[in-house]
């Protein structure tokens, strides 16, 4: 069979699957997702083997791509957290009557068909199928080569929990070669069979689905996350959060990529970060420069989300200006401002206008799990849907319910 | 200047506008609303002379070409109640607070600039305007050929209002050529400068939307709208219910296209609903041509949207079968079903995938005014971000904004 006829085969049952989780029921849902975790348990040595062979492979962001046993468990806890959501689907959003007596409700529903094209993370196989169940969704996942040994390893385990809980193995579908041409075929739509398209992934995966895409995109891209330090900041903090927001994980798309400083408080903040992060190469513009020796930070750098211990670094003055240069350069993800001060807090929460605004907190709280929504799919970076941690409920839409006893329209 | 560069031009200036929107108060963008209102009234006698040029060219759809004073005082009246409407910008849809403290809101924001590309209603141009002042939205219209001349008497109007309540010209934009062209532009964002396409209008316009469309798209496609007469419904009301949803006004996108009744009750029911609507042409199945003398529906007829005294008629064994019919030439518009058995409801209501299911109720009333949203920009027929009637509130997206007070990620 050819690869086109083979994904094709893959929209159809992926169809078919999406009207049966329909019609399954949340606890049955639950249940595939608990046997999943049982699965990847029990799996443990496989899993663990294919990521190796994975990791002999591959070069650059090992981190991302590298899984232990504490990872692997913590991966299975994770299905465990999602199985014990409250389920979306079905829920009564909102409700009310009109004068001529008709009741509109408006429900939960599932989208149907996710395409989900990402690259070298293995726990988002795990994951992704883990929410897509939690709101009746099929998922069909197509990863990276990097780690297509461990999806396929894990796929195993959630091909296990499908069949323990009876539901249809098509319910989560893994594309089991790496082609550009599937990732084509996906965006495409294979044949109407795909609802909405989640790309994770860099500038090229993003410039793709720009122009290829023919289905809804919930784009899930590039992290470029600023930490603003206004004048009025308690420098402490200041320092306790740029370091957490930059160094606490460098390859997650929320850790902060570029620094903003008023310039007045620069002198004492500077040396005090770069003592508390030695590890961080820091390429800063003239005036940072002038302050503290550092590398050059060259035009690029306001727009290289690094994922590694690299900070670029610039000296404004004053709110306005860090809200232009994030509107300029940042890609809607998370941005925070440091301060004190009401009236710049406010005016910076108002105006950046992207999917997470916070005020004195870590950019990497950019996390469906710290948001409280259990588990996330990634963190959509578009205007359309939903913004920010995508969840379960965020993979749902909805539709209008009218209860009528005869009415016509004069 | 070529019309590339003057679409691209519209594009800068919406940009910009967008900006100056988001800034504007809730009641300054009511005020423009009003003012546009007043223009309107005031323009009564050069709009409705465009429109009457506008209408000696044109063929097909004259019903919804057409203007006179009774319908312009509509479109008037329309936008005041609009600008009553509660401003959607800025409300907190939820808020919560985490273990850590940190305090999470999502607020509703503006989506940026919509692009609307629509065919030959003129009442669009006003009802869109005012919809995307009411949330902020910058508009940028395209109208059909037809109804061009109308359309550019009525935006004078609406520049009006923007003059008069000090907002920026660029807020309402109407592409003053009809050109295929500039759909192409559109269609490709305008150098990112447009952030949602709202397509209004028939299949041509549906195929090139989904292969050339380059921005999310909220799709305003084909109604092509079920009712659905299950053999447990009082069939007075049926008769009541199909004939007006059928012929109350047959241009609209709620009005029923197919009618699907179940085979026991289509003897009683058919001659009564022809006598009730005599205008009507019917096409039917041959059970249904057993029953009553009509034309033959071909296979063709149950994917057409008549847009016209026209009803096709199948008849149908219980409401699986209903169902499966529905999924399989609907467009997810609107269906209904008329019946007492609750069972029946209860599966036509949970099974049917459309954004608006009816129980006992005319498909006439899939409007965003009879929903109570006071306005609507048309009914969405796609499946992310909003379904059914789009209002003002439909036309938001959200952030977060997280308050902390340092908070560090573990």
């Amino acid at each position: 069979m050819t690869l086109a006829a083979q994904m094709r085969e893959m929209g159809r049952d992926a169809r078919a699957a999406a009207a049966a989780l329909r019609l399954a029921s949340a606890d049955q849902r639950s249940e595939a997702i608990r046997a999943s975790a049982r699965a990847l348990r029990g799996r443990q040595q496989s899993i663990l083997a294919a990521n190796a062979a994975d990791l002999v492979g591959a070069t650059g962001l090992l981190d991302r791509l590298r899984l232990d046993e504490a990872r692997l468990e913590a991966i299975a806890r994770s299905l465990e957290t999602v199985a014990d959501l409250p389920d979306p689907v079905g829920e009564e959003m909102a409700r009310w009557s009109r004068p001529n007596g008709l009741d509109i409700a408006r429900v939960r529903t599932p989208i149907g068909v996710i395409g989900m094209i990402c690259e070298s993370r293995p726990n988002v196989t795990a994951d992704a199928a883990a929410i897509c169940l939690r709101s009746a969704n099929v998922l069909i996942l197509r990863t990276g080569s990097e780690a297509l040994r461990s999806a396929i390893a894990i796929h195993g385990a959630l091909a296990e929990g499908m069949a323990e809980a009876a539901l249809p193995a098509a319910s989560v579908q893994l594309v089991p070669v790496v082609d550009r041409d599937a990732v084509g075929m996906m965006l495409a739509g294979l044949d109407r069979a795909i609802d909405l398209i989640i790309p994770r992934g860099g500038r090229d995966l993003v410039e793709r689905v720009t122009r290829e895409a023919r289905v809804p995109v919930l784009g899930h891209l590039e992290g470029l996350c600023h930490s603003y330090v206004h004048a009025s900041a308690d420098l402490d903090m200041a320092v306790a959060i740029v370091a957490n927001a930059k160094m606490r994980r460098v390859s997650v798309c929320g850790a902060t990529e570029t620094l903003l400083v008023d310039r007045e408080v620069a002198p004492e903040l500077l040396p005090r970060l770069a003592a508390a992060m030695p590890d961080c190469e820091l390429r800063g513009d003239e005036g940072a420069r002038a302050i503290l020796p550092m590398a050059v930070a060259e035009e690029s750098d306001w727009s290289t989300e690094y994922l590694a211990p690299i900070l670029a670094v610039r000296l404004v003055d004053g709110v306005g200006a860090a809200i232009g240069h994030i509107a300029r350069y940042g890609t809607g993800h998370t941005d925070a401002i440091i301060a004190s001060d009401a009236e710049a807090t406010a005016r910076f929460l108002d105006e950046v206008d992207s999917g997470i605004v916070m005020v004195n907190a870590s950019t990497q709280f950019a996390d469906g799990g710290e948001f409280g929504f259990g588990a996330e799919i990634g963190i959509a970076t578009g205007r359309l849907h939903a913004r920010g941690p995508v969840g379960p409920e965020q993979l749902t839409t909805f539709k209008y319910v009218v209860r009528g006893s005869g009415q016509i329209r004069p």
